[in-house]
C-alpha cells in the first residue's frame, strides 16, 4: 500500500440515460468526477491510501460529493467546504458517428475560488509517496494556479515523486494568464509528465515538429524529469477506438499492447484510469510492466459507466497479461 | 381566447426522484420552471395565447428549455438565445415534518445578464390583453430591473392590464440595489398586485401593522391599482396544508373557499397556478368567480408533479364549483 | 380449494408512473387487467382453481397478457388467441382533489368480436363450483352479450352458482342494444348480484326510490336470487375514502365494518377484490364472515398497485378480524 | 429559413426499454412519431418554419401529441382535434440477429377518419416553399387519400415544390382501393420522388427490370418530376447496416458516401431524417451537397433514440464533410 | 465532535420500488443497513467520528457495503472482509392497512461467523466516548455473542459509556442459547438501556406487571445503569403513527413531545435514528433536551427513504424546538 | 406439441442495470433463472407442454418464482413450496474486455435440501416424451443427487428419452462427493449428452486427449447413448463471440452454421436456449435440421435480456434457414 495525494476540482456530472440527447432527456444520471480525483479513485480501489485536495459547497450536494469520494475509498479529511456553488458538467454520451458532448458550467465554483491557504502541508504530505496534478487546475483561476504551485513545492521539498497530466483545455485559461506564463514553472517540478505533442506546444507556446523533438527538449530542459508518457488513440467512431501508450524514459522507451475497444460504454475518465494505472505501475513494477498495466487500466475503463475505473487489481492484471477475456466468471 | 405576455427567468429544475434527499440520490428528474412562465403555461393550457419573454443559452439545454415552453403551449418567438449558462435550481421534495428544500444556482445566467434591448415591443404587445411580471426579475440584476421597468412602461402605454406578484426573496437583491429603490416604481405601473403583508414591508421598506393598513395605503398611493390579492396558507406539514385566498378591490372584498390539501404531491408552482387562475378569472369572470377559480387552480396544482399546472378548465371549474372529487372519471 | 370460472375482457393497462398526468409522462407502466379476471386472480392467489374465459390477439402482446394471467395463477387453457387488437385502457392516477382518469380504447378488440363458439362447455365447467360475470361484457357487442348468455345457461344447467357484478358503464352499450333489452335475461340466471341502486335502475330502465325498494323487487322477481351485495363508498378525495358493504339475503342482512382508507395507492380493481372476497367467503364461510372477508379484501386492495389484489388469505383474515395493522412483520 | 408544410398521421409509439421483448416488458417508453412529421421535425430543428397537418383526439393524450410536435419546433396551429382514438404503434428494438418488430394498432384513428375539409389552404400555404407527403397517408382511408390529393393540388397551384416518399406498406390499403388506383394521380403532382424499385412496382402495379427502367419511365411520364431519390441499405444485422443514397436528376446522377453503421441505437425514422435532409439540401445547396447532407442526416439518426433526428446543422455538416468523428466535444 | 464506536451486522437491503409487493416487482432498490450502523451513520452525519465494527464478504458486494458506510461518514478501517455471504433482508413497504414485511435471509453470513479475534482493541477504543450495541448481535451466533461481551468489557475497562438497544427478535436466537443465558451479562455492562417492557421480559425471562416495575428492578439490579429509554408508538396504519419517548433516570423522568406521523415514507431505521439522537443528545445536552432531540431525530427519519437518517443537526433541532415545519426552504 | 419434464434449481437472479458494476449499482433487475428451467421455458414458448420439478420457499418471493415460471408457460403443479431460502445469483454484465461476473449465494436453499420424496412419479411422467437434467443438480447436495438419480430411473423405466447437460461447475460439489462418484451412474441413464471434453474429464475423473477419444469412449461405454452434442465458442470479448455446434451420432456427425455474435445483449442462458432448441429439434426434425435449429436458438438468445429465450418458432426457423436478418418487421 502506497500513499498518494491528488489535487483538483470534482464536478457534479449530469448525463442523460443511455444514448439520449440533452434535448430529449427527462432525467440526468448523477455522478461526481474530476480528472485528478478519478486518478485517485483508481488508486484507492487497488488498496492504496489516497487523499484528495479540493473544495466543495457546504451544503447537501457538496456533502454528497465528499461522500462519493469516500465511498470510492478516498480520504476526504483535507477537503474544504465553503460558501458557493459546485462546478457542473453535462455529458451526453455519443454513439456511432455522433460524438459525445460536454457542456461545462464550472465557472465561479467553490474550488475555482479556493487558494488552499488552510491546508496543513506537513500533515497532508506525511509519509506520502506520490503527488499528482493536472493542467486543468492552474487553468481555472489565479487562486488555483497558486495552489498548484504551492502544492508542487511542498511535495518536492519532501522528495515526493510528482506526476502531472498537462491536459490542455482551450476553453479554460479565462482568468488573464496564458498557459506558457504558468505551466513551465509547474513542469519543472514534475517527475512524470503525461502529455502529447499538442499539450507541450500549448503549454510552452513553442512549436515542435515531432514528439521526438518534444522528448529531447523535455529531458534536456527539466532536470528532474524521469518519464514522459503518451497515449495514442484512433477514433473510428464514438463506439469504437484503438488505443495504445508509450513510456519514454531518459534512455529507454516502453510501448504497450494496442487495444481494440469495439463497444465503448463510457469514454470519460479513461485517461485518468490510465494515469492511475501508471502511478500504481511506476510505484510497484518495472517500467515495461507499468506501461502495460496502465494501458490495461485505461482500456478496461471504457467498459465501466461513470468517471471512475472500478476494476480490481486482478482484473487489470489479467487484461494486461493478455489472458482470455469475455468469458463469464463464476 | 385572450392574449397574455409574461416575463421572467426559466430555470433548469433538478430534483431527486420521490422523497429522496440530495445526499442519497443517483438521478435528477429534469423540468424547466420559473414563476412567470409557470403562470403563462397555466394560461396557455386553458387556450389563451401566451408569449413569454426570457433568455436561454444557445446550446442544446437552452433549446430544450424553449422546446418545453412550446410543449406547454407558450409562444417562444421572442425568446433570446445567447452565450452563457442556464440558471439552475435543485429541489428536494419534503415529506411530513421535513421541509422541501431549494438550492439556487442561478447567478450569472444568460437571463440575469439580459437587458431585452432587442425586443420589438410593438410586436410583443400587439393585441395583448394582459402582462404579468414578478418581483423575482428586478431582484436578479440591474439589467433585469431595467427590462422589467421598460416592459411595464411599454405595456401601460398600450393600456394593457398589468399584474405583478411581489414575491420577495431575501436571497436575491445581490446587485447593489435594495427592493425599495426599485419596486415602488414598478408597483405604480401595476393594476393587480399579488402579495402579503411581508412582501409589502420588504418591497417598500415600511412597516405595516396589518393587512388592512397595507390595503389602505396601497389603494391610496397607487391610483391605477384595481386589486390586491392575498393567499393564506397554514402549513400543518410538508404533506398537508390548508389554503384560501382573498381578492381585495377598492370597495369590495371577495374570499374563496378554503381547501384541505392532505396529500401534497408538489408544492412548487402552486402560487403561480393561482396567479394564472386569477388572470384567467379576471379576464373572463366576475370577481367572486375569479377568486374561486384562482384558488381552485392553486389548490389542484398541489396534486401535479413539476412546476406547471396541467389541469383543464373543466377540472378547475369542477373543483371551484364544489363538485364531488376523487371518483374515477371514465 | 374451490373451482371457479370467470368470463370477461382483459385489457392492456397503461399508466404514467406515480402521480404524473398523461400530458407530461414519458413512459407507461404496463399491466393487464379486467374486472372479471381481477376477481379470478384474487381467488387464485388464495389457492382456488380459476379458469378465465377471454380472447387475445395472437401475437407477442396477446401472449404476454395470457402469461400475466398465468403468473397470477389463472388457468389459461380456454383462452382464444385470434387476429386483431387488444383492448387498451389508459389510467392516470389521481391525487388529492384531482380525480383519477381512465381513457378507454377498447373498441374492435379481439374479445369484443369473440363469440366463444369454440368453447368446450363440458370441459370448461367440469367440477366447477362458481361462475362469475359482469355487466361490462354484454355491454361490449352482440357477440359478447350472446357469449354471456350462453355461459350463464351452461353454468346454471350444471347447477353452478352464478355471481354477476352489474357494473353499469354509460360509455359502453354502443352496439344497438339498450341494457334493459339484455340485462334482465342475464340477471334471471344469477344467484348473487353485486350492484347499487343506480345499476339496477340503468339495467332495468326502471325507477326505484330506495335500495329497499330495489331489494324487494329483486327477491320477488328473480326466484334464484340468493344475495344482493352493495358497497358504500364516500370519496373524501382521490387519496382518502371511507368504505363499507352490506350483504342482503332474502331474510337477513349482514353489514361489514367500515374502513378509513386514508392513503390510497391504487383505487382500480378494489371492487373486483371485493367480489373475489365475496365469492371466496360465500364458498367457505358463513354470511357474516363472508361480507367481512370481502370488505377486508376490497379495503386492502387500495394499498396494492395494479389491478390485482395480491394479498394472502392470512393478510385479509387479519384485517377482517380487526387485528392491529401497520406494524412491520418480520 | 425556409417554410415547409408536411401532412400525415402521428402515432403514439410505445416501446419496451432497451432490448426487452414485448413479452417481458413492464413499461413502455412513450414517443410520438409519424413519417412525415419526423421529416418536419428534422427541418424545424435546423431552423426552418414547419407546419404539420394532422388530426388528434381531443383529450389529454392528443394534446400531449400536439405538445410534443411543438417541442420539436413544429407549428401546430392547423392540427385538428376531434373525437376518437390515436393511432398506436408498438416497437420492439431488435439486436444482433433478432429483427426489430412493429405491431400497428392504427385503424379507426381520428386521422384515418379526417378529411381536412376545415383546412384554410390559403393560410396553410402562405409563403410556403415546400410540401411533403408520403404514400402512407393515401393508404389509410378514402378520406386520407382525398385529403392528400387536395393538398397536392393546392400546393401545386401555388407553385410550391412537392416531395413524396412512396413508402409502400403492404399491411395498409385496406379500404377498398389498390395503390395503382390512387398513387399515380399523386405522383403526377410530385416534383421529388423518394422510392426504390419495389415502391414503384407496387404503386403503379407495373413490372420493372431495373431501377434504370424505373427512372426512364418516371422522367418520361411525369413532366414535373425533377428528382428521384433512392437509398441503398445492406442489413448485416439489426445492429449493423451499411447505407448510401443516390439522387437522380433528369440528366445527372449524384451519389453519396456510404456509411458503416456499426452500433445502431434506433433504426426507426432514419428514412425520414434522410428525407428531411434532402429537402433542406435541395432548398439550400447544390445537388451533390444535398445528397451528401441528406445521407449524413439519415446516417447519424441511427444514433438517436426515438423517431426524430435531433442533430444540429453543424453536426450533420461535419459528418457529411467527412470530419473525424467520435471524439468528445468539450 | 465526539468519538463513538458501534458494533453489528450490516445487511444488503432489497426492496421493491414504491408500494409494490414482492410478488409483482421487477427490480429491487439496493441499500445497506443494520441497526447499529444506522445509529452510527446518524451520528456521523452530525459530525461525530464514528467507527463501526462488522464483517463483510471480500468481493465486490462486500466492498460496496463498506463503501456505502464510508459515504455515510463512518470509519471503516476496523471492518473485516472474509470469505462467505452477506446477510440479506428483503423489505416490502406497507401502505394503509397493509403492513410492511421483512423477509430475512441472514443465516451463515460472514458476520454471523465472525468472532472479532483480530480486533486491536486499544486502537479501536482510543479516545472513544461512547460504545453502542444491540440485542441483535448476541442473538446471531455464539461467535457474535462472544464478540459483544468482549467489546463491552473492553469498553467498560476504558470507562467508555455504553448504550444497548435490547431489541428482542423472536426469529433469531437459533444457535442454542436463550436470551436470558446471554443478555443479563451484557446488560450489566451497559449504562444506557433502550427497551420496552417486552424486551426486558424476553431478555431476562422474567415477568413484569408494568414498566415501573421494570424500571425499579433495573436501577436496583444494574449498578452502572444511568438511563432507561423507552419509545411509545401507536400504529394507526402503515402510513400513520403517533410516537413519543421517555428517558428514565435514576431519579428523574423526562418525556418528549408526541409526533403525529401522518404520511410515513420509510418506517425502517426510525428506532436507530432515535438511538443516534439519544447518544448525541446525552453526549452534548441536558437530559430533557436530549430526549427531545432524540425523538425529533426518530420522527423525522420516517420521511427519509432507506435505513439511514440523513438529516442535519439544524433540521433535527428545528423540529425538536417546535418550529413551524413544511414550508419550502429556499 | 410434445410433453417434456425438466428438473433443477431456479434461483433469484439479481443484476445491476445496463453495464453497471456491483460496486456502483443502486438497484437490481429481478429475474428468476436456472439452467434446466430455462431449457423448459424455451420449449414451452414453442408450444410444448413442459412441467418443471423444483422447490421454492413458501413465501411471497417463492410464489413469485413459481408465478414467473407459469408466465413462461411452465406447468408448476409439481413444484414444492417449503421452509427456507431461495438460492440467489448476482450477475454483473460484462462489456468489451471486461468479463461478466457471477456471485453465487445458493447454499442451503430449499431446493438444495429437497429430496423429492413427495413427487408422484406416475403423474409426473404421464405421457411425457422427454426428460432433461443437468450436472448442476447432483452437484448441490446428497439430496439433490439422489433426486436426480431417482428421476432418471423413473424416466427410463417409462422409456422416456433423457438428455443431460453435464455442465461441470468447479465451485459446487461441496457436500463430500466427487463428480466421478456420482455422474457416471447418471450418464448411463442418459440418451443425449451435452458436454465438451473438459466436462467429460471432470465428471469421469479421466483424461482424454481429444474429443474424438471422448466420443469413442462414450458410445462404447454407454449403450443407451444416442447423441453427444458440443458447442464451440470463441470469446473475442464480452460483447463479441463466434459460436457453432456439432451433433455426434453413433455413426454420423452434423455441424451447424457458425454465428458471429457481434453485439451481445445477455450471454447467460444461451447454452440453455441451445439445449431447448436441441430437444425440440430432436423431437420434431431430422438431425441436421435439429442441430441448425438448436444453434439458431442459442445464437438468437444472445440478443434477449434475462435467462430465457423468448423467441418464437418462426424467428428461430428464419435464422436457422439463413434468411436475411435485421430488417424491421412490420
Amino acid at each position: 500500500m502506497k500513499k498518494i495525494v491528488t489535487l483538483g476540482e470534482v464536478m457534479l456530472r449530469l448525463s442523460p440515460p443511455g444514448n439520449q440527447r440533452f434535448f430529449q432527456t427527462h432525467s440526468f444520471d448523477v455522478e461526481f468526477g474530476g480528472s485528478e480525483a478519478n486518478v485517485g479513485a483508481a488508486l484507492a480501489y487497488w488498496g492504496n491510501h489516497v487523499a484528495h485536495l479540493t473544495a466543495f459547497p457546504d451544503q447537501e450536494i457538496g456533502w454528497a460529493a465528499s461522500g462519493q469520494l469516500r465511498k470510492n475509498g478516498i480520504d476526504t479529511k483535507f477537503i474544504h467546504h465553503g460558501q458557493g456553488r459546485i462546478g457542473i458538467y453535462f455529458l451526453e454520451q455519443g454513439a456511432m458517428q455522433r460524438s459525445s458532448q460536454v457542456i461545462y458550467d464550472r465557472a465561479n465554483s467553490v474550488f475555482a475560488n479556493y487558494d488552499g491557504k488552510d491546508l496543513p502541508w506537513d500533515e497532508v504530505f506525511d509519509g506520502v509517496n506520490w503527488f499528482h496534478w493536472s493542467g486543468i487546475t492552474p487553468a481555472l483561476s489565479k487562486e488555483c494556479a497558486g495552489l498548484t504551485l504551492k502544492a508542487l513545492k511542498e511535495a518536492r521539498k519532501r522528495e515526493i515523486t510528482v506526476s502531472g497530466d498537462l491536459n490542455y483545455r482551450s476553453n479554460l485559461w479565462q482568468y488573464g494568464k496564458a498557459p506558457h506564463e504558468v505551466m513551465p514553472g509547474l513542469m519543472e517540478l514534475t517527475n512524470v509528465i503525461i502529455a502529447g505533442t499538442r499539450d507541450f506546444k500549448q503549454c510552452l507556446d513553442e512549436d515542435f515538429k515531432s514528439f521526438t523533438e518534444v522528448r529531447n527538449m523535455a529531458f534536456e530542459r527539466y532536470s528532474d524529469l524521469e518519464y514522459i508518457v503518451k497515449t495514442d488513440r484512433i477514433s473510428h467512431s464514438s463506439s469504437n477506438n484503438t488505443i495504445s501508450a508509450t513510456l519514454f524514459g531518459k534512455k529507454k522507451t516502453y510501448s504497450s499492447r494496442a487495444y481494440e475497444l469495439t463497444h465503448i460504454v463510457d469514454r470519460v475518465g479513461t485517461g485518468d484510469a490510465f494515469a492511475g494505472g501508471l502511478i500504481h505501475g511506476l510505484l510497484t513494477m518495472k517500467p515495461k510492466e507499468a506501461i502495460e498495466f496502465a494501458m490495461a487500466a485505461g482500456a478496461i475503463k471504457h467498459s465501466v459507466p461513470g468517471d471512475i475505473l472500478l476494476c480490481s487489481l486482478q482484473e487489470v492484471h489479467e487484461l494486461a497479461s493478455g489472458e482470455a477475456v469475455g468469458k463469464i466468471k463464476r
